[in-house]
């Protein structure tokens, strides 16, 4: 292969040659590094390169696989982090400004340090909405991240840089944060793979939180073996998370290719039926008739989960950042710190209530589990709108754009089901997202089902046009 | 013994000569009917007295103990209950007028059917104030609850009627709740013992709550003896009560007489030695001298507990009641309505950060108690103030006297500890109280330190005089 072939090669193409020693893991890097330098000033997807920290582990890598040690299931696989990982020697930013004062964080995030046991290889840090409260992909500290496949389009967020670094082939993978739909937006938007994880399954330790109780992490990918691979690397029990401790590893990989047909999958009707545009909806059809999927399911009271979702997060978020808010409010991006202060406010026994409607909600849902085993709904509402867009239409009203494009992904992180998000093609525009949700625990089913799709052709992450 | 007698008798006295056959449990029933008639128009303490039941079930009791029945460590023994506890056949009022209105309750609450499955006979529900969001002991609805000591003070609340009926001699036994100090309060400014167990220890199954995390319920009574054989009935596991559920009986009457020469028991200074009348510290002092105590450790941070505790309550009363507030509020106490709209509009980071607060400083006490067994503290910063008094001096300071009274209680009920309010009578005038501190799950400790004192002398809690 051509530098060029290396530099957009899947993860696990990349690990089976850097494992057979039919290339070094320099030369993917070397490639990756001269990707990102060329593509990456019209993408703006990274905020830090770490050149020298990426060679270096590639050196030593090469080296231990001459001495014939097994380099590991990722093998000199590039990869980049969203910017609220801790990273050892940089402050964790997490998009925003104020926390660039930060020291220095003293060593990588638990699941970087994973990914590296592996045998990948960190290769920088990636934009993000401030402070992660973001749908759009924008930031006015370090500037927006543009949509690779059209870079006068929004990359959606707040893991912009996460889903415009996948989708440009700067790197095959990617590690991102989704709260509200901050993994599952930029894969519909940048139209890549995301795998957003039962809640408690992979651990935050070395993260800069959003909210607790709401914050899951996980990758994005050009492929659903790529995200299978880095999922089942960065599973694990891990004590500096309480959420997640003792979790054992469920590998999800060796079960891609099992057979489907006792899946029963069904199509989430109602509230994620309308309020969308009519592509989005014929994107899960697609989706569900190469299923032969025609059955339906209602969610119930999904307009409330959101709600609920939003008083929370605007109220945890807030008291997350009630220090910054008071001593550093013009430092703040102004549509986050605007939100933040209005969730500083927000009575406490609203937020008392919307905690009460989650237990009902959650059990709601985990009986409709007992009937279906997977269910499809949209990503998102619209695909990507053009940057800095303010409104679109749905159902014949005009809405603001930003607070309405997590309307389908808020009511699922709600509760911390698993998700892998998906792209669909349905012309030569944007991409468009279809979420593929299961029960807790069971990433292996909606992995296994994007898998199918992927192999059947319905799905897929071509890397943009943009050299 | 003359029924009056039998009426102010205590229940280890009325279970044992009932027990023996020397005297009829209908006989105790009745002297306690009559001196209810007699006596509580003046004190004000039942709103509901239920002669039928009581003597319905004395003579069933009766029955049953002529068939040679063992008839309970509580036989024949009179007792009554705060208005929050369901009375099968009563709608359960909870010191106000909206509630009058429900549905009768079902059944029995948990801890009056094993009050009555160990013997004791339900004659009555107290008054309490409103929703149990009061210090005083009064009532618009009910009127106040008077103190049987001078009738012109407060009986203390929120469980005012059940302090009033225990030291007025109406039964030996009441059951009352306290989430900020309505156990403790009532005990000290009517000169009588009362039980706050360890969060989580007795079954709140059929109460009407308050605030979910920190509502207690316990036994009130005029000696250790009777408080222990209450609290030991009441005892057990109760799935119906998510907080309690498995936690096993632990009885600890058999220990009231056990060696004490091993405990190591301290007087809290700082916060708990200052703002309040020089007597109620003298009241403490001549706890601590009888005890050979001269050690005192410091509970940090009690006033933010306070405060917190305060935020928390607010917030989480506001929420259980805010549909009421919605629809009948003119129907609520003026003074508690408001507080609990004030409750409705606090901000949710208040809450969350004194949750935050909260779990620092349960560590933080909890670390204390490798050091100490038992903590002394007093109960209430003044003796009971004059009905309607709405001033007293804090320090030099004039403060209101209602939001003041909960100072020293309710840093303690804040993080769940087991405390045993005890009386002491340090001249002619009103009695002061003490709280005995332990550990959690450590009832057994306070109480063995209350029963020593009260075979010394040292603590005591007469009937008042009032016949």
């Amino acid at each position: 292969m051509s530098e060029q072939d290396w530099a957009t090669a899947s993860a696990a193409t990349i690990a089976t040659s850097v494992s057979a020693g039919s290339v070094s893991a320099r030369t993917i890097v070397s490639a990756a590094l001269d990707r990102i330098g060329r593509i990456d000033p019209a993408v703006n997807a990274f905020t830090d390169v770490l050149a020298d920290r990426a060679l270096a582990r590639a050196d030593r890598l090469d080296t231990a696989r001459g001495r014939g040690e097994a380099p590991g299931a990722l093998a000199g696989v590039p990869f980049a982090v969203k910017n609220l990982f801790d990273i050892a020697g940089l402050p964790t930013r997490a998009g925003s400004l104020i926390n660039r004062e930060r020291a220095p964080a003293e060593r990588d995030a638990t699941l970087i340090a994973r990914m590296e046991a592996a045998g990948a290889i960190l290769v920088g840090a990636l934009n993000m909405g401030e402070y992660a409260y973001d749908f759009t992909g924008e930031n006015i500290h370090d500037g927006d991240t543009r949509n690779p496949h059209d870079l006068r389009h929004m990359s959606g967020g707040s893991s912009g840089g996460s889903g415009g670094a996948v989708a440009a082939g700067l790197v095959p993978l990617a590690l991102a944060s989704d709260t509200n739909g901050s993994i599952r937006v930029p894969s519909a938007f940048c139209g890549c793979f995301g795998l957003k994880p039962t809640y408690g399954r992979l651990s935050r330790a070395g993260s800069f939180p959003f909210v607790g109780s709401l914050d899951h992490l996980g990758p994005m990918a050009r492929s659903t073996r790529d995200l299978a691979l880095a999922y089942d690397a960065m599973q694990g029990p891990d004590p500096a998370d309480p959420a997640i401790a003792g979790r054992a590893t469920e590998p999800a990989s060796p079960g891609l290719d099992e057979d489907m047909a006792d899946l029963r999958i069904a199509v989430a009707g109602g509230y994620f039926a309308r309020s969308g545009d009519v592509d989005v909806f014929a994107a899960v059809a697609r989706v569900a008739d190469a299923l032969s999927c025609t059955r339906s399911v209602e969610i119930p009271e999904a307009a409330r989960a959101r709600a609920s979702a939003y008083v929370i997060t605007a109220a945890e978020g807030a008291s997350l950042h009630l220090d910054r808010l008071r001593e550093r409010a013009g430092e703040f991006d102004p549509a986050v710190r605007d939100r933040l202060i209005a969730g500083a406010m927000l009575p406490a026994p609203f937020v008392e209530r919307a905690q009460r409607f989650r237990r009902w909600y959650r059990a709601a849902v985990l009986d409709l589990f007992r009937e279906v085993d997977v269910i499809l709904a949209p990503s998102t509402p619209y695909r990507a709108p053009r940057s800095g867009q303010a409104t679109f239409v749905l159902d014949g009203v005009e809405l603001p754009v930003r607070p309405n494009i997590g309307l389908f992904t808020q009511p699922i992180s709600f509760i911390g089901l698993p998700v892998v998000a998906v792209p669909v093609r349905l012309d030569a525009g944007l991409p468009l997202g279809v979420q593929i949700i299961a029960a807790p625990w069971r990433e292996d089913l909606a992995l296994r089902v994007a898998h199918h799709l992927e192999c059947a052709g319905i799905i897929r992450a071509p890397v943009a046009n943009l050299a």
